[in-house]
């Protein structure tokens, strides 16, 4: 269900605290924007000097104004904060806006104080956006309460930067996207943003979610919020490099999340994830926009060979695939164009379309309706015919080299025929809905605005338009979101030793060679006696024994295991050892698969190639556990090195199934252990018929 | 010295054939922009129907015309070019633009009669641009042949692709951008991109060259030419992936290159590889503007957390460094910042610049004073308080929620301050110069154009200033370009036998273990006394021997390697064989490195990872051959996998400096032979103590 956030978003009455004339206040920002509905709910503002703000009379105190406020901005220093607090909850305030500065950012006084607070309003029942925010807008409601404005539309903006907020603010309007609400999300002391991820899923008037976070509060909250939500939410995240993490560190006291935990999640949740406000305008273009698809074969389309080579690239780069079309659709494209046009994919017009503008559309009617093309990217001239302007760049050029059209006649006839081909493209469109993005030199010309109209998003640059389809095919909609539900919690792990690790996964139905764990000679031979060689000797309750020579492979029989285990217990005299049948290795890969629980995701598993190369390549992929086993085959089959497990060089290839199922329950195990912060099983061994545990280790919490 | 290109860059006079008054004619286009400089030079207009063309008389033929012409510009139906060519080159021309089409890129036959008139023109001493190209521009002699007008300025427009040109025409001037030249290359059947490019470095009004190919030519001879230009060239390419690499072929008959060849012989070069036009003009403003450098540790600089956090992602992707500043520089920041601002990079004013604009330049003379600071990208709100437009959005705000400043008066002063500090930027930058770049949600605003005319660049985008900074530091000025000289060709190889390899190689100084080549066993055992065991044998002139059990490894001593050979041959029946001396593969790594010849760029060296992981990881690097073992021994440490060979899990560092030699000498083996196709040296085995080539193969062409 989700917090109620009506007195928040849509309050009958507001009062701003710390409202004043001085223009260099933050006071002054707000109060100014909080007047630009008057007529739609009383708005006042509290000075405590009294007197007139923006010509109105202020109120000394909140007790003055003389009846209850239901959503009070707080803008005064920090001093005053908590003193505004009260009264704000003694005037029967159900929603609060901290605006001061000086709390959780400042250090752990702050936070005491900010949890301190916190717990006052939670109390009262009422709620409390920041502190240390810039306030909130919400467009649907008319209540603007941030100092800038933002222009109506359907993308709620969740911020944790105020000029952030701004720049996608400004990069909005020229793709004809606006904003139903704003919230800077400051500190969130008690709002979080789950709370408002799950009030803008219900939110009508919200058509996306667009959202930049520092600290995510409860990630797997936020990541179960985000794909229950029902409609896009696009993330707009730092944190890759060392230097972006040190920043967000320093900026809120964030608590930052590894970038590969946060691209897990954004995966698992179904949630976009960008990395610059200009690839996240390009995103929530592409899905305000038309339909979307599970495909990513894109048919690149132009009129003039280059602009198609570098767009089929720019959509590979982008995760698309742009196969070569197959004889059927070849012929039926050639039989509406030009013998010298290229039908392969790229589709390259050759010349047709200045000849005839017709032919763009007779191509993406032909696209469209080829079952091998799941989504479109038309690229280069289209536009120029019918633009009056100089194109994207305000230059001097109205024609093209390769169409040039100079003449007022030729313009004109050009030009009808181009925007006729649009409104033709927008039929074909609605006709057989599929993705279609463009690419155009003047995407502001009549022809462009006829398609962006029609729903089909146009860009100027051809690296955004590739970002838009991918956005709008596979990686925007891969089908539901698959984010696993954590277990109830286990029986804690109490023996964090080898053995003990070793039986709780075997008890999950991890699969791990025969072993006993032995403290002596006796031990040793019994142990030898009950399964056959060769073996493998370990030293127990050693921090990497294998680098410490606590490892001993292939002994052949008992002779060789008692040996092994007088040398190495001269050597090392661990207390206990573990035997173990050996493991045929033939024709096997090694994996990883461990679990670390992450502050804010929870447990987070890990799988990848196993052995000496693992740090070298770092070839893992990361989901949120517990890992389904369907999930864990496509995130072995998407590692770099997958080529191993299909066999190389003749070697047959090996069970990824049985990986997955071990994958599936090793990370079911971590997930219902929240004491263990670190599970892992290196080496999983694979082979052609199965998979099987080599060695395990736990570390709680 | 390169060919004279004087005649079609400045004609004393121009006829234009095919001259129109049909604007659907292209002959239209270039005439009417032919008459753009009527005072230049005589303007010829040729129609073989006569009568007026554009208000003027037309000649009926270039004879006609009565006296000598010394460019033609043939504009023609396909059916009339080698008529049009020999009138002109009756008349005297000294240089020919072929704008008509159909040759080359329409199939042999074409491409045939292409041959025949450009071996005319060439004997006739004149030279030919095209055929199937748009025309040529020359801003600084007044010459304009195309149909498109470029805006003046210093980038010298090398382009296969008309409507690529003009993308990048419109693209430049909001980036102050203009054009020397423009050359559409065409079919290059005479004058080629590497004439131009040679032409351009000695054209003085040209300050930067950009060229976008689909097919080189003599791609080493560009290379060279780009090497010597002694100005940036920067070369948009496509062809990554198949699908653009289909497209180039379809769109202009072009034999494609490569991707992989393209960048190292860019790197090998010097040019600064791009892959969209957006990037091309980024480049160009970059690499037009401030002061270059060779280091990469980058100051990320903001005031707002959030657009430093994504600007320092943003630019590590670029391959910035952002390392933290040591304690003497974050004492200085601190000096001159506030408490709450952060001083470790990202650097974030916190709010100061708000306060006190002038805390901008204080903390750019700060960084730039560094020494530990190659280069400063600056990010985010400056530009916003002097700004009176809607930012680079057009949107309605301009006020920011960070950084508000909503009165007359306070704008004035905040604007004032903001404008000074840009001003003291620019001093700062002239004091001590070093690589700056902008990202601004202001771009226009009157601060950022004092900025901008301080030749700092300034970017709306993230990405782009990353980019551009990226273009100005390492990978820009990475040193002189280190292209490699072919060496002279040695007496082709004939034994291509694998001891005729080795015998060649082994000449060259490359170390190989003992072998004799036996072809029964009486000559196995002599071999056998000659070196000591453990042994290899391997069957000899059998197509991969290994995956066919052609290769035994570990014969302890005579008696396993005649048992080996027995069996081998039963098996194989192979005319010969090599018995060698069996390497010490401890703590060893397996390199590989071949040499291929591409019919384009000549020798490519391929260095990389060998053995099973070769084909699964494709961990290579590629560099123009011969390769010198300075940078062969770059490419190994730059490999995805280089961590192997520093030594991985306690194993030793390998002699990386004995594989880089040896690569040095397979490579310039390679370069003097041109007879031959493919040269291989796989594995090549380096250890602590030095590298040696295991097996050795080569491909005739």
């Amino acid at each position: 269900m989700g917090r109620d956030l009506t007195a928040l978003f849509d309050p009958g009455s507001v009062a701003v605290v710390g409202a004043s004339d001085d223009p260099a206040k933050y006071g002054h920002a707000v109060a100014s924007q909080a007047l630009r509905a008057p007529g739609r709910r009383p708005v006042h503002l509290v000075n405590r000097r009294g007197g007139t703000v923006l010509g109105r009379t202020a109120a000394p105190s909140l007790a003055a104004i003389g009846e209850p406020v239901e959503l009070v901005v707080i803008s005064v220093p920090g001093a005053g904060f908590e003193a505004a607090v009260d009264d704000a909850l003694a005037c029967g305030a159900r929603a609060i806006v901290g605006i001061t500065a000086g709390f959780a950012e400042a250090g752990p006084e702050g936070l005491a104080r900010q949890r301190a607070v916190a717990a006052r309003v939670r109390a009262a029942g009422a709620v409390l956006v920041g502190p240390n925010c810039l306030g909130i807008a919400d467009n649907t409601t008319e209540l603007y309460l941030a100092s800038d404005r933002f222009a109506p539309g359907g993308v709620a903006l969740l911020s944790q930067s105020g000029n952030l907020a701004l720049e996608l603010q400004l990069r909005a309007a020229p793709h004809g996207l606006g904003f139903s609400r704003f919230v800077s999300l400051g500190n969130q002391a008690d709002v979080t943003l789950v709370d408002l991820v799950e009030d803008c899923a219900r939110h009508e008037a919200t058509a996306a979610i667009a959202v930049y976070a520092e600290d995510f509060g409860d990630g797997r909250a936020f990541a179960r919020a985000a794909a229950a939500a029902g409609k896009p939410v696009v993330l707009l995240s730092a944190g890759r490099g060392a230097a972006s993490a040190r920043s967000a560190q320093s900026h809120t006291g964030a608590l930052t999340t590894s970038a590969d935990v946060v691209a897990a999640a954004c995966r698992d949740a179904g949630v976009e994830l960008v990395h610059t406000p200009r690839e996240m305008t390009v995103v929530l273009a592409a899905l305000s926009a038309g339909p979307r698809t599970s495909g990513r074969r894109t048919a690149v389309f132009t009129d003039g060979g280059g602009h198609g080579a570098i767009a089929a690239d720019a959509a590979e780069d982008a995760g698309l695939d742009v196969p070569e079309l197959g004889a059927r659709a070849q012929e039926r494209l050639r039989a509406v164009l030009w013998e010298q046009s290229a039908v392969g994919n790229p589709v390259d017009l050759a010349g047709m379309g200045e000849q005839n503008p017709r032919s763009y559309a007779d191509t993406v009617a032909e696209l469209l309706a080829a079952d091998e093309v799941d989504a479109v990217l038309m690229t280069g001239y289209f536009g120029g015919y019918a633009a009056s302007d100089g194109g994207l760049g305000g230059g001097l050029g109205g024609g093209s080299a390769g169409g040039a059209d100079h003449s007022p006649d030729g313009g004109s006839a050009l030009a009808q025929g181009e925007q006729r081909a649009a409104r033709a493209i927008a039929a074909h469109l609605a006709a057989a809905p599929k993705p279609l993005v463009v690419q155009s030199m003047y995407p502001r010309s009549p022809s462009c605005r006829i398609l962006a109209a029609a729903g089909v998003p146009v860009f100027a640059a051809t690296e955004d338009a590739a970002r838009a389809l991918a956005a709008m095919t596979a990686r925007g909609a891969a089908g539901p979101p698959a984010l696993p539900a954590l277990p109830a919690p286990a029986a804690p792990l109490r023996d964090t030793g080898y053995h003990g690790v070793r039986a709780l996964l075997d008890s999950a139905g991890v699969p791990f060679p025969p072993a006993r764990e032995i403290t002596d000679e006796a031990g040793l031979l019994a142990a030898a006696r009950e399964f056959e060689g060769p073996y493998v000797l370990k030293a127990l309750h050693l921090l990497h024994k294998s680098d410490a020579g606590g490892v001993a492979l292939r002994l052949a029989d008992a002779d060789a295991l008692l040996a092994a285990h007088r040398d190495m217990h001269a050597r090392l005299g661990a207390p206990s050892y573990s035997v173990e049948a050996m493991a045929d290795l033939t024709d096997g890969v090694e994996l990883i698969v461990g679990v670390n629980r992450d502050p804010r995701f929870g447990p987070v598993a890990m799988v990848g190639l196993g052995g000496v190369l693992t740090e070298t390549l770092r070839d893992v992929a990361f989901a949120l556990a517990p890992v389904p086993a369907r999930r864990a085959e496509a995130l072995l089959r998407g590692l770099r090195t997958a080529a191993l497990l299909k066999g190389v060089r003749g070697r047959p290839a090996v069970d990824v199934a049985a990986a997955a199922a071990v994958i599936e329950r090793v990370t079911a195990v971590a997930a219902a252990h929240p004491e263990i912060a670190e599970l892992e099983v290196n080496p999983l061994l694979v082979r052609p018929d199965g998979a099987v545990a080599l060695d395990a280790r736990a570390v709680l919490l």
